[in-house]
């Protein structure tokens, strides 16, 4: 088969859409004949060297593609060849071929794209592990969105008000706040001339936090806490190592909690088939319903995946970019 | 009635027992003639002016005592006149008298000194809220015990070694240390001469710490961890603003809470009441079957309540200190 492999680490350039083996589908496992892959944040760390894959993942970059089952591995009975899937992968996305456990698929609904479907997995596996399973949020609750633009953002509003709860998102540009909007965020703040903390105290607080900027914004989001309140921290885009004001969080009896999808273990607690279940039983008949669908902002030849990495900071993306892989 | 109250804000001598206005029972509260109150470092605080009451609370320190039931408020049917009962204040204890509403009070065993029974409610709602409703502790695993020959240290190692957890504990002398063994603690630390991160690591991480320093050990706290660790934060003995390792935190799915028992609210979502009641339910049986019972280093007369504060610091005390109000 052909995959982006990496000849290095750094900028774009090191990608290259190449020959290399084809992955066998091992117990439990089903072969993937992939027909787009989504493009994460992850990947672009992956590519500069800063986030090495796990032991016994696939070196290709690649969190998650759709496609159609084409074989199946050894003691796989609940799927078929032919069967139209996405998958959450531990790496290998960025590739025609694709072998995933059983565990982290999740059917793609008749009257999806799917190459769209590409986009969903891994945001789907990590707004439900985060905003559900570890903070617990429920009706009427305000949730405070960073980053409401991106892929994880725009996949998070919905499933917030799905849920019944309020959203708050910032964003860096008026029009991207106006398209959150549209998703049914209702409280709009604009991170170039608003502070989102003014704007939450107004609001009285946010009940959870889903932060993808870490240290830079980690004294601000305690601030915007409201009682019993949760900051869940999935991205340190901000950096690493950021001052916490404890005595603030216990005025409040706040938490911080901080996840990572990727190195979760296959099975067991807290592992991608326990996320991936929920999200099949709880999530997806909203997904099925068109009521919450991928939110894509661009679609690229994969070849093109270097300049998919650089559209994710690109002012214009809004949502998800995939990589189509197969017509 | 005679209690402490403090003239100004400062060191020992700010506090004099003195005549002052009998307490009332509203709705739903008893009258307690007082036998004994406990003592805890909030008092201190409270005393140095750096922990006002709450609005509402009697401006007299003390959050917990035992003693006997004189009177019922309105609306009171479920406790009478002569119950032998300990009680969580928002503050009040240091009296001859203390309103409390009925919600936050326990039972006093028959066997157990009711002298005695004033240095559990504090501790029991503490231990109780953070092991086991904050942090979800399951027998198996491991607890780090901050501060193990404390008020609150005694008491948590006996609930966790009761709840079928391994407890390792910290303390700044090898005499406390085989205290707290005494007690069932099988990992000792004494900070003075060994490092708590080298000595966990080695034991797999903690999956729970219940913390007293806040932010002098938030960094090596959360080094500490276990996966999906926990880090409860009650106490700030090392100053309240940290550095937290948000990097760290999310390799381990780790979390940081941070609770206050004094300012919940008297009912409702993360109440008082919610507290004493799991309390009540929970763990009270374990406390009448004497399996849990308080650890009391000292008792003095109430008059002599500067001492008392002075002692929680003292070399020699393990376990918590009692001021006796009434023969």
């Amino acid at each position: 088969m052909r995959a982006i492999e990496l000849n290095g680490f750094g900028g774009p350039e090191v990608m290259e859409w190449t020959v290399t083996v084809d992955p066998e589908p091992g117990a439990g496992e089903v072969l993937i004949e992939v027909v787009a892959a989504g493009v994460n944040r992850a990947d672009v760390m992956q590519r500069r060297g800063f986030y090495p894959p796990p032991p016994d993942a696939s070196s290709v970059p690649g969190l998650e593609c759709s496609g159609t089952i084409v074989e199946l591995g050894p003691g796989v009975t609940d799927w078929k060849v032919g069967d139209r899937v996405c998958a959450l992968l531990a790496g290998g996305g960025y590739a025609e071929l694709a072998a995933v456990p059983t565990t982290q698929l999740l059917p793609v609904p008749e009257e999806m794209d799917l190459a769209a479907a590409a986009g969903l997995p891994e945001v789907a596996a990590t707004v439900w592990s985060n905003l559900v399973m570890t903070a617990g949020m429920r009706s009427g609750q305000l949730v405070l969105i960073h980053g409401g633009g991106g892929g994880i953002g725009t996949h998070a509003i919905q499933v917030a008000r799905r849920r019944g709860a309020r959203v708050a998102v910032t964003a860096g540009s008026d029009a991207k706040l106006a398209k959150c909007a549209g998703l049914g965020a209702e409280i709009l703040v604009n991170y170039r001339t608003q502070d989102f903390v003014t704007v939450l105290a107004d609001a009285g607080g946010a009940d959870i936090i889903l932060d993808n900027m870490g240290a830079a914004y980690l004294e601000r989001n305690v601030e915007a806490l409201a009682p019993h309140g949760r900051l869940v921290v999935i991205g340190l885009q901000g950096g690493t190592t950021g001052s916490l004001n404890i005595g603030g969080l216990l005025r409040k009896w706040g938490s911080v909690h901080a996840t990572n999808l990727r190195a979760r273990p296959r099975a067991g607690e807290g592992s991608k088939a326990e996320v991936i279940a929920a999200v099949r039983t709880q999530l997806w008949p909203d997904v099925a319903a068109g009521e919450i669908f991928p939110v894509i902002s661009a679609e690229l030849p994969v070849a093109e995946a270097g300049r998919a990495h650089e559209l994710l900071d690109a002012p214009e993306t809004f949502g998800k970019i995939v990589l189509r892989v197969r017509d």
